[in-house]
Order: structure tokens, then C-alpha cells, then sequence
């Protein structure tokens, strides 16, 4: 054999044994359809060698909404469920709670009731149970629960209700070079206690909605108060809002499930150069829930329609995802 | 020879060769000094391998004040220059000008009479050419103004008023795994076009003080529209606050020139683990500007009590600095 042959050879050796080395799949939750391709697609369009289309690695800004598009949002929002079971921590501190709404009715289990009162009522419970401490206090106290508090209807810890596909979504761009983000409307001290630990999304890279906070010094410390006044709501046109005031550069992915995300798609599609948005449409009531354009929680109904005017990827839960949660059978 | 012999050998080579292969100063622009070598002190306990105070490589946080400290801020804060010469730019637009204070005076280069009206003059000045356009087109106005602007009383572009020992300790400390940050009373969306080049910090590491914004759309594309309304003043007290808003952890370095860097120091100081803060004191009339604690512009007066009282790092720019810009001689 020439040394030429042996070269040859040795390439095709290698080209056999490529594929089995390789071969380990960064989406194995992903049925091979239309949305799992319209990711690989962008991620080579955006991140190969030569492409025309290539952007360059500072670029390469992904921000994810995080209620009903990293982890459920059903039968509530998690958020909520933690301010509840902080009511109910917080009462023996709090004498005048069982006359005064909303938390005489909450105390007494009547959730309709306590929520009757609208978004003021809304507003009562998220400030008692979220302001009034220091920041460190604040995480100590999400840390604690998070460690600890169930999902009502399925007895999961609530970091164990995230997507596994997207999980396998966040690793997968950040393989490629992307930084991601969370942008949500939840509070943005609710997530950053445990966001690096389930999402692999470390503290900085989390932008959502905040209170204020002032700085005092206690026993001759500074510490942050939280203050019962909302500061920035990050939601629906606040997204982009607080996109440029944390990141100060235009993502070009954009992942979300509601109609709360639609001006977060709208400000990454406008961008030039490759981009991707992508609705997760849950559709899937057996192992999950299935809700859409009429649904209080999660709304998507603009966003749905916009999504197929332009084409972008919407994710239909039930026949593109293999497994929902990681603790599904398959 | 025996073998363990020639192992020696080898090890006494290479111990040999190693300074002068390792020999490129990282601070070639700092004489060997208290201030140095507590920087360089600082650096090894943090992140040496079997340091007892190692810091983990996502807890390097380092947070640095600009203007003073690590861009001149004589004989006005440079964004006022970037203002005054909008004034100027824009009066054409604003026939209203000619006879309204302070653009009137400013018009007429009479800055004393302008500057007389005091903050609420300074405020309609910021408003008047900071608001009314979208977040993009104000980028574009920067970018082409610190282009091209010249200080006033050197000649140098903006961005040579650079300190160039600080330029070698931020790239010192990103050798070492630190993430570097800017945290400065100065606009967020002044620096942000031009940090990257000149600092090395990208857009998401620099938090700075902002204006309302609101999403627009025009022409059918989504833009955000700079309003005329203070959001956040990161001076002072809104330090600490700014950066557990943006980085959500707590810096273990921190850098400044003035009071209003005081409470962002004393943030940094009470964390836990190796902590290190450094006050850059203006002391060099010649090569720069002396000043401190009867300045109107960069008082540095309780900082440079507490620096002394807590040990603090206090740089002698004079005595500590070898050159000050890269181009002055050496």
C-alpha cells in the first residue's frame, strides 16, 4: 500500500468512526420534527465556520421567559404559590391578618376569596410577603423554600417542574457560544437564588420584574431593604425595556409562551442577521396542561397569530417533545 | 549521572528559565510600590491554586468607578462636554433656544451664567440632549462625537484620557478570571458604545445612570424611545443598589476616586472571604490634576478618611504611577 492509500484509508476510517463518536444528541427530548430542525438550523446558519451569517460570539445573546417557558406555570404561578405559603409563615407575626383582606380569607383557605380583590389584593400579598426584609434575607428564605415546597397536583419540588427539553435547548446554545438569559416577569430575587443551580443561568444573567431597594446601614453593615414599591415591571413591552437596560444589546434568539413575551420576539426579530424566535404552545394536557388563547394564566393568543404570520417556530408540547419534566417515563 | 540526578537538573533549568520566560510585567505602567504590591498580594490569595482564601471563579466580581478612575473627569465630567457641544449641535432645531436659559448663555459661551441655575439648569441641559430619540440613534450620536471630540485642555481624544495603569490592572485582573465591571454615576448608554474598545468591558458590564425608557413602534418596527425622566442616579448610595440589580452578587473588589464610590467600597468590604478596595487619589498637578477633598467635581474627603482608618489601597497617582496617559512620555 502507497502512503497515499494509507492517508486515504485513514480518513475514511475516520469518517466511519465519526458519526458513532459524535453521536451524542444535545436534544434527545426533541422528536425529529419541524421545530427541533428550525433550531439546529439556526444555531449552523448562526454559529458555523464560513457561514455567511456567522455572528460573531459576543453576539450571541439568547433570553428565555421563564414562567411557562422553562418551568410550569399551572395551577398558578409559582411565585404566587411561594407568597402563599409566606402568609401562612409570616401570621404569627402579623395580629391584625385574620381581619383584614386579603389575608383573613387566605388564612382561612378561601384563595377566591382572598383574590377577590383583585390586582390591589395582588399587590397587598406580594409586598407583605416580599418586602420589609434585606435582600439576604429575602434569598435565605427563597433558598429555604425552593429546597422544600411541593407542587400542588404533582407533588414535585418546583425545580423539578422544569422542561427537560429545554433544558437540553439552554445547554445546547451555550455549546454553540450563546449567553443566556432568563427575561421574565417574575421577581428577579425569586430566581436568581436558584437559577445557576437548575438552568446552569448564573445571577447576572437573570433581568425580571424588582421592587425598590435602599441602602442602610445596620449594627454598622450596609444592607439592601426591599421597599413595598414596585420598581420595574418586566413584562410584556417592559421586556425590551429591560433587555437594553441590563444587557445593552439586541438578543438574536428569543424563546416564550405567552402573549406577555411578544414584544421581547418582536424587538429580537427586528434585528438584522440571523434570528430566532420560538413560542412553546402547551398542548399537552396529559403531561402537562393545555391552554392557550383563552387562559388567565400564560395567554397566547396574539403572540400565536403572529407567530404564524412570520413564521416563526412554535413548539407544539405534545407531539414535539418526547418528555415534558425530567421525572416523566418516556 | 543518575537519573533523579537529571530530574534536578531539569527542575533547576527550568527555575532558571522561568523568570525570564514569564517575565512580561502585567503592570509595567505601576512603580514597586504599597499600592502595587497590595494589588498583586490581593490577586495571589484570591485565585492562587491551594490558596486557603481561594475565590471561585464566578465570584470574582470586580467593580470600578469611571470617571476619575479610569478616565480623567478635569476640568468638567466628560459627559457635560458631550452636552454642551448637543447644545450647540442641536440649537439650529431649537429657535426657542437664543432666549431661554440656560441654552441662551451656553449659546453665547458663557458657561459660568448657564451653569448659574444650578441642578435644575444641569437637568434641562441633560434632558434637552439625552431625550427625544430612540436608544439606537443616541448610540450613533456618541459614537460619532467621542470620535472626534478633543479635550480641551490637552487635545487628546476623550477616549486617550484614559489612565493607562489602570488599563494594565483591568486586563490583569481578566487574566486572573475576574470579571470586570463598571459602576458609574455616568449614563449607561454614554459609555456603553465605547467601553468595549477602549476598557475591554462589554455593554452587559457596565451599569450607569439612566433616563426612562418607553417601546415605541415606528414604521412598523419596535424602538425604544429615550424619555425625559430620570430612572436611576448610580451615585453614591445607588452603587450597592445598581449592582445587586444588575450582578445580584456582591463584588470582592471595588475602585473609585470619590465619595460617591464611598458606599460601593464599604459594600464590597463587609462581604465575607478576601476582599480588596482601592481608592485612585489624585494627587499628580502635573501630569493630570491634583484634587481632593474641597473639589467640586470628584471630592474625594470621607473616602480618604475611611480608606485610611480601614487600610485601604490608596494609589499615590504621583508617586505610584509611572505614567499617568499612554501618551505621555516616560
Amino acid at each position: 500500500m502507497k502512503r497515499q492509500d494509507l492517508v486515504v484509508l485513514a480518513a475514511l476510517a475516520a469518517l466511519a468512526v465519526a458519526p458513532a463518536a459524535c453521536a451524542a444528541d444535545p436534544l434527545p427530548s426533541w422528536n425529529d420534527g419541524a421545530a427541533r430542525q428550525s433550531i439546529v438550523r439556526f444555531v449552523e446558519r448562526a454559529t458555523k465556520a464560513g457561514s455567511p451569517e456567522l455572528v460573531p460570539p459576543d453576539g450571541r445573546i439568547a433570553v428565555f421567559d421563564n414562567d411557562g417557558t422553562l418551568w410550569a406555570e399551572q395551577p398558578m404561578y409559582f411565585q404566587l404559590a411561594f407568597a402563599l405559603d409566606r402568609v401562612t409563615a409570616l401570621a404569627p407575626q402579623h395580629p391584625e391578618w385574620p381581619t383584614q383582606e386579603p389575608f383573613a380569607s387566605l388564612l382561612n383557605g378561601d384563595m377566591k376569596g382572598a383574590l377577590a380583590g383583585g390586582e390591589r389584593a395582588l399587590g397587598q400579598l406580594m409586598m407583605a410577603t416580599h418586602a420589609g426584609m434585606t435582600s439576604d434575607e429575602f434569598e435565605n428564605v427563597v433558598v429555604d423554600w425552593i429546597a422544600t415546597a411541593k407542587h400542588p397536583t404533582t407533588g414535585q419540588l418546583y425545580t423539578e417542574m422544569v422542561y427537560q427539553p429545554m433544558l437540553e435547548l439552554l445547554a445546547y446554545l451555550r455549546a454553540n457560544g450563546f449567553k443566556t438569559y432568563i427575561v421574565s416577569g417574575g421577581g428577579v430575587e425569586f430566581m436568581r437564588p436558584w437559577t445557576e443551580r437548575v438552568y446552569g443561568i448564573p445571577p447576572e444573567q437573570v433581568i425580571g420584574s424588582s421592587i425598590k431597594t435602599t441602602l442602610e446601614v445596620r449594627d454598622g453593615h450596609p444592607v439592601l431593604v426591599r421597599l413595598p414599591e414596585i420598581n420595574f415591571v418586566d413584562d410584556g413591552p417592559g421586556k425590551p425595556v429591560g433587555i437594553q437596560m441590563q444587557i445593552g444589546r439586541r438578543p438574536v434568539a428569543a424563546f416564550g409562551n405567552s402573549d406577555g413575551d411578544l414584544q421581547m420576539l418582536q424587538w429580537t426579530a427586528a434585528g438584522s442577521g440571523p434570528r430566532f424566535c420560538l413560542y412553546v404552545h402547551h398542548t399537552d394536557a396529559e403531561r402537562e396542561w393545555a391552554y392557550d388563547r383563552a387562559s388567565a394564566i400564560g395567554r397566547l393568543d396574539k403572540g400565536l397569530d403572529e407567530a404564524n404570520a412570520r413564521g416563526w417556530t412554535v413548539v407544539d408540547m405534545k407531539a414535539d417533545w418526547k418528555r415534558v419534566f425530567a421525572f416523566d417515563r418516556q
